[in-house]
């Protein structure tokens, strides 16, 4: 029998195709024509090109941005895989509802609209105001022991994003970045990136939020457990198993809202480390969501490496940034705005009267 | 007798000192309170702390930013070693002066206050209104055949920056961006990082605004000419020596105004290659400069890595951009920005009651 999670999957990318080349193209000439040498302006020429063929329409500001911040607990943190106990998790989910935390600060110097998810806290917030209440379960069970989840509570933590990225491209929204929080989940992300990529655990396994050495070999070493425990017989696990297995509730539904949002034709920027395993696992489930992927920055953590290298993505900034929470993504939106603003608003050769290069 | 431009930066840099290292301390201890592992910001850390041990206060926003673009033009295009025509140092002048060129967008979307200086633009613009009329000469003689500046316009260009930058600061901004436009720029870029650095002259010449392999190896084998014909009896000929005999206007005004501008306790954004030619001249004349320097980007230009170790600076951003005009300066600004927003803005672990880490 197909498992939920697969139907559900199968649903969110019905009809999915790559960015368009014959706008790409479009947009290449456009780009050619700008009062500048040719190609002088480098990544942001190819940022603008890829959105431009995302988009089928040559884009204007303003771009409409949003960032969905997707919190959840993780069971493996009875482990002490964290320097941050797992309390952290709610306590920063109410600092994002009261505007303290760095990805509130970055969205609101970028006009970006922020949501927060709780897709899967161990605490009750009652229906505090503010906050997207998708509460699938009070965090993923220990993975060293069981399966993280139940295929019920993937798919239901898939259809979360995925959701949310249909309702986001009604609201007009052009490109989605996708953050999240959850104490104990660069552990898991470490797990995914050695069951997607075939890393050794201990290069896709880091400090997280500061662990020391001790620590952090024994995070390795649990890391090692967990992928004996549940892929000792299998050397390319389906991505659906790699995330209920040894995924998160927050990294379901990003991988959710990722291949959404490419069915949608609408661009993703993925963040730091755990982001960018669920992009990875969106890309193993549907390799056409690649060329809907921008990656924001690249994070401190080593197996954000081995993701991108995965992937094929180099990131737009490199500003040795480690906090999640979608910051890299939204400070990169900075960037892409800066793209699109160069693309529409420059003059032309033509309407500028410039000499164009005679060598 | 002392030549007039030793005056000029003598009078430039009195009672220059490093930036503060107690306020240094202070930020770092403020950043160590805020919601977030810590150093998980990484560069966004550093700058903020930078830039409050440039200012000696906590700074807040919004942080009051202006870019100067100075425009000259260069004797040496008579040897070819452009792919544009002279003359566009003229009609992108006039772009700024629209607001059609890429800095002018950038400006605009970051808050960043734009002057066009003319300090030695071959053609006459009348007192055409919006740019900032201080012409030393109608460019510099051609370096392949004598000296490109007498010291007396060498010490009126270097006046020209200080005395913007003193305005500046005058006027409470508190960052500064340089930019420049001069057709045959990127040439005595090379020059002055061969003369400065020592580097060979083949790996400090790149193909500026897009030449071919002829047009390349033919610049390569100028700059040789140049540096033997000024330089051959001398291994570290004095920087205003190398000014004078291989530099631009425009770069003269950038030394001046980044000397200038560090004496006023104000942080100098550079941006590419000539930027950082005239910052590299700086610190060679008042190695103090140092600590008020940001490198905005990393040009393609290779000359420019080498001024960058040559500086110890890190680039914010590397966008493969080559545009100069202060294109990468402004928008690192963005990035910036975001640091002191996060900086001033964020809660800390007591005001949000977020437990602080355990391990």
């Amino acid at each position: 029998m197909t498992p939920l999670s697969a139907t559900v999957v199968t649903e969110s990318i019905r009809g999915i195709e790559p960015p368009n080349e014959i706008w790409r193209t479009r947009a290449r000439a456009r780009l050619d024509t700008l009062t500048k040498p040719l190609g002088s302006l480098g990544r942001l020429e190819d940022l603008a090109a890829q959105l431009v063929a995302i988009r089928h329409e040559h884009l204007v500001l303003p771009l409409n941005k949003a960032v969905y911040v997707f919190a959840a607990d993780h069971g493996i943190t009875a482990e002490g895989v964290s320097a941050y106990p797992s309390a952290v998790t709610h306590q920063m989910v109410l600092n994002f509802l009261t505007g303290g935390a760095a990805v509130n600060v970055l969205a609101r110097l970028h006009g970006v609209a922020l949501h927060v998810v709780d897709v899967g806290v161990a605490a009750d917030f009652d229906n505090i105001e503010g906050l997207l209440h998708h509460k699938v379960s009070n965090g993923t069970k220990n993975m060293l022991r069981e399966a993280a989840m139940t295929d019920e509570e993937l798919s239901r933590a898939l259809l979360v994003g995925a959701q949310l990225a249909n309702e986001a491209a009604v609201a007009g929204h052009t490109i989605l970045a996708v953050g999240e929080m959850g104490i104990g989940n660069t552990t898991a992300a470490s797990a995914i990136t050695c069951a997607i990529t075939g890393s050794a655990e201990s290069l896709a396994t880091g400090r997280g939020t500061g662990l020391d050495d001790a620590a952090h070999a024994r995070k390795i070493a649990i890391v090692e457990a967990v992928l004996k425990k549940h892929f000792a017989n299998s050397t390319s696990p389906h991505p659906l198993e790699v995330l209920r297995c040894v995924g998160g509730l927050e990294i379901a539904a990003m991988t959710g809202m990722i291949l959404a949002a490419a069915r949608n034709r609408v661009a993703i920027i993925a963040d730091g480390f755990i982001s960018t395993a669920a992009a990875a696992l969106a890309v193993a489930l549907e390799p056409k969501v690649e060329g809907y992927l921008i990656a924001g920055h690249r994070s401190e953590e080593p197996g954000h490496r081995l993701l991108l290298d995965y992937l094929k993505l180099t990131p737009i900034l490199d500003l040795e940034m480690r906090l999640g929470e979608g910051s890299g993504a939204v400070l990169a939106m900075s960037i892409i705005k800066s793209a699109i603003g160069l693309y529409s608003q420059m003059a032309t050769f033509t309407s500028a009267g410039i000499s164009e290069a005679s060598l």
